[in-house]
């Protein structure tokens, strides 16, 4: 342990990489300093703007984040990337086309990205994800990119989690069925059919366009766009960048990014909560008290809603 | 309310539908009666094998099922069905021709099939899923077959929940590739390659086993199998319920399924610990203390962590 957490969380200040990083990892790692590293950060936070990209394997969203970068870099933003998709190349799992769109990014001092572990921690990504984005938030990065994947609990998280959620769809997938099957449609704030170069595109859009339309959404006061582009070759990028400020513009008029933030905080202080709770409960020899509750429970002796109970209530 | 709690389980325990179904709704909506049905449930359990069935939108989760209740019903054993997958036509996102193809099944006094909501619960599946199993387990069903989507938490949790897992593919979706890098490979005990009359089948299969001879899979005693299927026409379900039989026979050999047990009761009594104190940091006037600790949080005059341990200590 070469350097303490007040050096490290100055460094972050400065924006320097190599401290944001070890930060980052202290997180996920639940280093005994987190506390500390939270203190430290708490009255510097609440500046960056989150982005969600979300979407299924193959839809472009890792040739979308880089795009992305781009041009919030053109435009002079500090931008920093968290992927928690397990098939993004940002996490490792890269095809060498993709590897290369990266390399670009990589050496840019203006550019942080991290890949966060999305399995093995009790509540997701809830856990470590809104702490990374602290850390991020104090480096004052003007954008923060949360890259994830699928279908299911982390996506939903990951929206919690983000001031503008993206959904990428790519035409002929059968994915906008899927996706207004699976829930998308409530999550995300901006649809984006990307590599609409292809045969099906303009339908893609239609129906999004129609189950938008169709959809529940109850005055919600942001009517989901849906947007064009080619990533690869930075069209629509521009666009997309456009929609992307129009909805921060009506978080900061509506209200809204202010509930957002609210709901972030709440979510990510009852997850740590949970986060705590759970050690507790391992802890000690023989497994903790939460082993030998379920020992008790496995066999017949003990319903689960009583164990959980005496669980509480011996916390 | 008609009925009391021990009317409806001596009622479940008879394989009454309409009671099985009563419970199971009261489970879902967090019914004040909880806790007095886990308490009348406790001493009936572990009976029933649990099957998930898990896979991509458009694998033929559902006729894999549907086909699995046929073969299973035909050597006379009664089957429970939980569909957590938001796409199927069980939880009711159905297209036509599933339909026509559940309905043999809705009739029968054999097979109980039940929707479950996959999302909204803090903790996703965990916090019910495994209640619900109680309930099918007490009605003395020998197998429950637990349908779920995508890639995410939630299959993690169903995988957990399980004591064999199938993990679907099809031919040419370019799934088993992706598959690998979402880790699903570490939670399939069972691989179907349905659809294996379409182009590409034996590639998929050979693909997969590959990757099961290259993948890490520390002397876990049991080498996930591949399987192929046409569940439309009930091709290879005899094979895969051979198979499900095999893996059934080595968890009682080798205490594996012992240990799975025993893992989840702990997961249900965790899930159901943090579901109590949810409730309990939510309880109040002016949302609750959580509510008030995330104000502080969202403010920058309280950092998370200190917010979550007061939370923890104040509960």
């Amino acid at each position: 342990m070469a350097r303490d957490v007040a050096t490290l969380v100055a460094g972050a200040h400065e924006g320097r990489t190599r401290d944001i990083a070890r930060l980052i990892s202290m997180i996920e790692d639940g280093a005994p300093e987190v506390p500390a590293i939270m203190r430290d950060l708490a009255a510097t936070s609440g500046h960056a703007q989150v982005i969600g990209i979300t979407g299924s394997p193959g839809v472009g969203k890792s040739t979308t984040t880089a795009a992305l970068i781009s041009g919030l870099r053109a435009r002079g933003e500090r931008v920093g990337v968290l992927a928690v998709d397990p098939s993004s190349p940002f996490s490792g799992g890269a095809l060498l086309g993709d590897r290369i769109r990266m390399q670009e990014h990589a050496t840019d001092a203006g550019v942080f990205i991290r890949s966060m572990a999305s399995r093995g921690h009790l509540g997701g990504l809830s856990a470590t994800t809104p702490q990374a984005l602290r850390v991020l938030d104090a480096a004052a990065f003007d954008t923060v990119l949360i890259e994830t994947v699928g279908v299911g609990q982390s996506e939903v998280e990951v929206a919690a989690a983000a001031d503008t959620t993206l959904v990428l769809l790519a035409p002929g997938m059968g994915d906008s069925i899927q996706a207004a099957k699976a829930g998308i449609l409530e999550i995300g704030d901006v649809f984006v059919v990307n590599k609409a170069d292809r045969e099906g595109a303009d339908s893609t859009v239609r129906e999004l366009r129609n189950m938008i339309a169709l959809g529940d959404h109850p005055d919600r006061g942001w009517q989901p766009r849906v947007v064009k582009t080619v990533a690869s070759t930075g069209e629509g990028v521009d666009a997309l960048i456009s929609t992307i400020d129009e909805h921060r513009a009506w978080l900061a008029e509506s209200g809204e990014g202010e509930q957002r933030r609210l709901r972030r905080a709440r979510d990510e202080v009852e997850a740590l909560a949970v986060a705590i709770l759970h050690r507790r409960w391992e802890a000690g020899t023989d497994g903790g008290v939460l082993e030998k509750a379920a020992r008790e429970v496995a066999a017949g002796r003990l319903d689960p809603h009583a164990a959980a109970e005496a669980l509480v209530d011996g916390s």
